[in-house]
């Protein structure tokens, strides 16, 4: 009897701490219901680009899954497969038949998707442009590089590479906004700030290895005294620096390239081109989740009750040097 | 004894479903530390501004709080009474001395305040910059409005109200950044985009009511066929109003302004103005304080492992008039 009683006891004692437990919990829950930055893992956000085979995104869909671990919700990624803007918009297409809790799209061709994009909102669907903006679109926000920054990022680099003296030219892709921004930031930055260094030429390099190695090697022979080359896209950086080592000038001159392929990487190991720009490509995919939280949830709700968003985020530009080249080279 | 043994099976019961319930607990627990958006009440935030008193930063400081409420953090609010640098690095060094989760500061002198910012960034306190930018110090963004796409928004609403014809004039406050941004933006788009459109002429207000009347009083007099006036900011705004009802010119001529003091929707209300550009001061204060605590727990790593956040947010401008007035007369 006394042991039974013993038992009693101590089964009562459990009895009271599972309901102080169960009470405290309650509480957990319901902060956890206030908590609103707290998705389900039914919740999919979908992001679309075209070229989905290329490395460049994924480090910008490593920043969406972060995101989505962090909120407990799932992703997807779609796409064109191949530099295709039909392709592209029939996947858009389909991710809209299925209703997703938000779409983050980076877009080939503004003008081309612009309805498509508009038919996402227009169903009450999230959306928001990262990387490749469609500012003409209904879409709530962009989340990419300010190319003109990002220039001038790259000119005060060459500056400080070449002792703030000297002739450079540049490499670029004149027909594509970001590069002519890109463009002018470098070019407008040495003008104003570097008054001892000019830019004696901007060469148009068509996006391509081979012409911008070519219209390098032109720059080269026209101007001997050059001391530096900027090359506003991957495939002009790498065509620079074969130019550069074919007429056996490399370490002669400092070469400047954007983003972070494995040519270009590579190219700076061996101390062929100076610097690099890597964008904020993580940053990017990270914040568009948050904001597609932010506008499934409806987070931050102004005056009227709507959700507002910043309609624009700069996620920045970093030097990549031989210094810190390893650690691009992993997309962990 | 039958009464006891179905008591001791209901205990046995209630155990199980205790144990079950502890384990279900558990593994909510361990999303919770997996879902790094969660801090705790003891984490402390700090806004800092100038001109504490002002109702202008009660909307960031809303948006600070909304932030908080989700993160589950604290807030506080400190600064300058008055429109004074030394009190506002002072308030800043107080807080610094007691080690806060981080910090969001508005100055309104960046010079002055840049070596206490970067000594709040070398004690290892996140800090991020909203609404008035100290460029050259240390801190990891600036969250705030875009004010040559504010002068731009502006441009082309009153192009709509003008149906893209006639004279305009600008009161604005050339000797601060901000305000000539918005001019600028204002002035390139008119002639860029409206070819119909002429800006007359650009005034200095000074961002002060009395002055801008009369400035205004002088445009007016000037240029009989004027028929609209932007001004970069609201005491000008006002003064412009006061100006135009004292010629009976009250419906004659399109007035934007700058803001949503009360004095400002009081003339939109009236007729008098009829349009005024909020920024997003609600959003300056949730973003700040989201990136603020993404710096504290390092939830979004670089390469490296250091933390990475996009350096600029634009929070953007929405357009009040007559019909959403009344939603910016509560501050909620």
């Amino acid at each position: 009897m006394k042991k039974l009683l013993f038992i009693y006891i101590i089964l009562i004692g459990l009895f009271v701490v599972y309901v102080y437990h169960y009470q405290t919990n309650e509480t957990a829950s319901n902060d956890w219901e206030d908590h609103e930055l707290q998705g389900s893992v039914e919740e999919t956000y979908v992001m679309i680009t075209f070229q989905t085979g290329i490395d460049y995104w994924k480090r910008a869909l490593k920043g969406f899954e972060d995101a989505a671990e962090v909120l407990n919700v799932s992703v997807e990624y779609r796409g064109a497969t191949q530099y295709d803007i039909n392709e592209e918009i029939m996947a858009l297409e389909q991710v809209i038949a299925r209703n997703p809790a938000g779409i983050a799209i980076s877009t080939m061709d503004p003008e081309a998707m612009n309805p498509t994009i508009n038919k996402a909102v227009e169903a009450g669907i999230p959306v928001v442009m990262f990387d490749a903006n469609a500012p003409d679109s209904k879409a709530y926000a962009f989340i990419g590089t300010d190319n003109f920054e990002a220039g001038a990022t790259a000119a005060h680099k060459m500056a400080e590479l070449l002792d703030e003296k000297g002739e450079v030219g540049i490499i670029t892709h004149p027909y594509q906004l970001n590069h002519q921004e890109r463009t002018d930031g470098f070019h407008a930055t040495i003008e104003k700030k570097y008054p001892e260094m000019t830019v004696v030429e901007i060469k148009d390099g068509r996006g391509d290895q081979l012409i911008s190695k070519e219209v390098s090697e032109e720059l080269l022979s026209e101007y001997p005294n050059l001391k530096g080359i900027f090359a506003s896209e991957a495939n002009g950086g790498v065509g620079v620096g074969k130019a550069v080592i074919d007429q056996n000038k490399a370490g002669q001159l400092h070469i400047i390239s954007f983003d972070t392929d494995k040519g270009t990487l590579d190219l700076i190991k061996e101390g062929v081109i100076s610097a690099t720009m890597a964008q904020g490509t993580r940053e990017m995919g990270y914040w568009s989740l948050q904001f597609l939280f932010h506008l499934q949830h409806n987070v931050v709700s102004d005056v009227n009750g709507e959700t507002t968003l910043p309609p624009y985020v700069d996620t920045g530009i970093k030097i990549v040097t031989e210094e810190n080249v390893d650690d691009y080279y992993a997309i962990e």
